[in-house]
């Protein structure tokens, strides 16, 4: 079965998986803002560290209202733009339309769930290191799995297709049973990294490398994890350990919530940092190392206006 | 009865409450590092609000071997020096010498009594804005006032007279019936605002204009004051909110621990930071955004190398 693909941000996240479905015959369909005018004269360019690529020439809109329905649409913007996701999604909407949010944070799908209430939502989240370098140039560095888990889908046939057309093309999709485990097993590196590598002005490799912020970070993993625990998700103590080890093994890395700080752009502190207090906070449990993260996080973002 | 004054660190704490004695008529006998030359030639300036005044001629050493023994010895380094603190008082001391640790933190009498058990030490808290001009020149901006409280000082006509002096001096001095009480109450000011400045790189009266930070701030005090209390020091919550407005009300402020870090020296964080944590967690009492804090300083003065 051959189903139609809508992206919406085609940057570093969009553009890639959006690229690797249309390189593999898929049809897809992608939203952009500045860089319209140069990807519908040129395409786009993907490097990847499986193999550099070109599409020369893409479906590209510059307006959500100009594209066609589709049954899958891959929201790959950052949570700093949810606010604009009913306008962008109502246009590519038809009866059994899947929407995936490739996005990090806890209760991106709930919120959309509730403005546009007729949306079958599925939720993904995206273990890859890579980078917009330039006006539809993609940088893919590393890694590059997904994984996705339903939030309220009813069609699972095209859920499952779309599972299908991610693996065709060369992306290690895996459906979760539960996606609040997914997203809280991310948040468990998300928090710690993210926002000390911002509040230190610092990368991942330097943190590990100091004994105190590297207790710290396995002091706010362990919050995290339990945060999940006591919202029912079961995720083991050692998971803390584990990441700590990948991390040290990944080459020195600048998390996208540094990357937004360094470039004045909103941080993502909403959906990273104040969901998962709020929801850990209504099952009774408190998070004072997140939330004094968060404090910091929302003082560097105001003082710098982003 | 007239009592002889040592002071260890001619800066803007010693220079000046050592500068008030000897203006009242003290003996006052000052130890400098780089600046004795120049105090020795030139004697000390003291630019005050309550009205500037020189010392042209003080007692001014450069080695505590050659300074004479004291009744009174005023501790006035940073607590990053205190490992030189027995050598440096053995010479001054003599049997009844009371020596005023005027530090901030918790811990130091402790310390000081391990290492040089015939010490009777007294604590002290200045409430003061000073600062070192240049070589001895001090500029006192702003209040003045000393809490000083026995840690096991026998000698009582001596600590007495020292009271004595300084009210003469014209320097507000009281005795706290509990040096606890005094230290800890001034480390619920202390342990947000120094550290959140340097972490933060930024002043008191940003901090406050936020809502993170300002209620970052707050909860970070009633830690202290939990701990206080759990310690059996008993503290308010309302002290939070009061010295909140009264922090409100000051000129923006970059606290001493923020003036250390700017200019590369190094930070007391083992006594305002590493030592309450253990205090309270030897009584019980977890500490997490002031351990946070701590580890986050840690790392900034290590990547700095002060």
């Amino acid at each position: 079965m051959q189903i139609r693909y809508g992206v919406i941000g085609t940057g570093a996240l969009g553009g890639y998986y959006g690229g690797m479905l249309a390189k593999a015959g898929g049809e897809v369909h992608f939203l952009l803002r500045g860089d319209y005018e140069y990807v519908r004269e040129n395409g786009l360019r993907i490097d990847s560290i499986n193999g550099d690529f070109r599409l020369p020439t893409v479906n590209a809109y510059s307006a959500a209202e100009t594209m066609p329905e589709c049954d899958v649409v891959l929201v790959c913007v950052k949570t700093t733009e949810n606010n604009r996701l009913p306008d962008l999604l109502r246009p590519l909407q038809r009866p059994g339309s899947v929407v995936l949010l490739l996005q990090n944070g806890l209760g991106v799908e709930e919120d959309l769930a509730v403005r546009l209430p007729e949306a079958e939502i599925a939720g993904g989240l995206a273990f890859i290191c890579s980078q917009k370098k330039g006006p539809g140039h993609i940088r893919h560095l590393d890694y590059g799995k997904i994984d996705i888990g339903s939030f309220n889908v009813k069609n699972t046939v095209v859920l499952n297709q779309m599972l299908d057309d991610f693996r065709a093309a060369g992306v290690s999709a895996e459906l979760s049973e539960e996606l609040s485990f997914a997203r809280w097993r991310k948040l468990v590196w998300n928090v710690p990294f993210n926002g000390l590598t911002v509040v230190m002005n610092t990368t991942t490799d330097r943190l590990l490398a100091h004994d105190s912020t590297r207790r710290l970070a396995r002091e706010i993993m362990l919050e995290v994890i339990h945060g999940a625990n006591r919202c029912g998700v079961g995720l083991r103590e050692s998971l803390a350990e584990k990441m700590i080890d990948a991390t040290l093994e990944m080459i020195p890395y600048t998390p996208s919530m540094k990357l937004d700080y360094d470039n004045s752009r909103p941080m993502e502190i909403e959906y990273i940092y104040s969901r998962p207090i709020e929801t850990a906070a209504r099952a009774g449990f408190v998070m004072p190392k997140t939330a004094m993260l968060e404090s910091q996080l929302r003082f560097l973002g105001d003082e710098c206006g982003v």
